[in-house]
């Protein structure tokens, strides 16, 4: 398993934890200098608050722990491709390299990479996918399969 | 005065709060049947939190109140044009209709109608600018002034 698979399986690890809660099971973890500063899992429905996907609350959390806004050479390891909100976020705080685990569900939506150049923020993130792809893409699936059974 | 435009000065007030904090001076409100139910200010400095946008802290705010993370028949009034967080946060609450006061400064960026119909979600929000576009515009202009200034 590569280092990158290691992180994304720790993202993974937190998504099974909003699974269990009955959550979309969506994990992210940001890394900087090789370690884990913060790791985080969808809390929507249970906090009852439209913006507490992982990545937000992940971001949160870093930016307490490294006392800044910026969080410089800090990449993001996330189970499922960010939804417009989440990207932004990222965006905002300068977040080094995105690494995607399952593409979005919504194929005819804007992509991340068009996204982040449409932004024209003056911070742009490099976007790698593909990170345990196909177990990121089976949680998500089976989770709306779950659902769809009652 | 009409009452969009009541609704919108209570946002530059929200928005002058941020000013005198040295915060970039945006306010936002969160209106249900004519009764203001949050608002906010921009407090990403003080807080040291990238995500600390007087958007999203006032819909955060308002999921609170009415215990539910969907802002149904809710309408925001901000005092400048969401960055794509915002938005999204925006679209992912469910709000109705977003009335803007002053349009973004990054002219090439792409616009909030367009980046609503591609987000590809199940809600989508009216978009209503222009609402004191001067008093907002002169706002955050005047802002930027005493930067340069230093």
């Amino acid at each position: 398993m590569t280092e990158n698979e290691k992180m994304m399986q720790l993202a993974l690890s937190e998504a099974k934890k909003a699974y269990k809660k009955d959550e979309v099971p969506v994990g992210a973890v940001l890394v900087k200098d090789g370690v884990v500063i913060a790791k985080a899992f969808n809390r929507r429905e249970a906090s009852k608050d439209a913006t507490a996907h992982a990545e937000l609350l992940c971001i949160k959390k870093a930016c307490k722990k490294l006392g800044d806004f910026r969080l410089n050479d800090v990449d993001m390891f996330v189970t499922l491709e960010p939804c417009v909100m989440c990207l932004g976020a990222i965006l905002n705080a300068r977040i080094r390299t995105l690494y995607i685990g399952a593409d979005s569900n919504k194929p005819d939506a804007i992509k991340c990479e068009e996204l982040i150049e449409r932004a024209e923020l003056n911070h742009k993130c490099k976007v790698v996918r593909n990170i345990l792809r196909s177990e990121c893409s089976a949680l998500i699936s089976q989770y709306f399969l779950d659902k769809r059974k009652g």
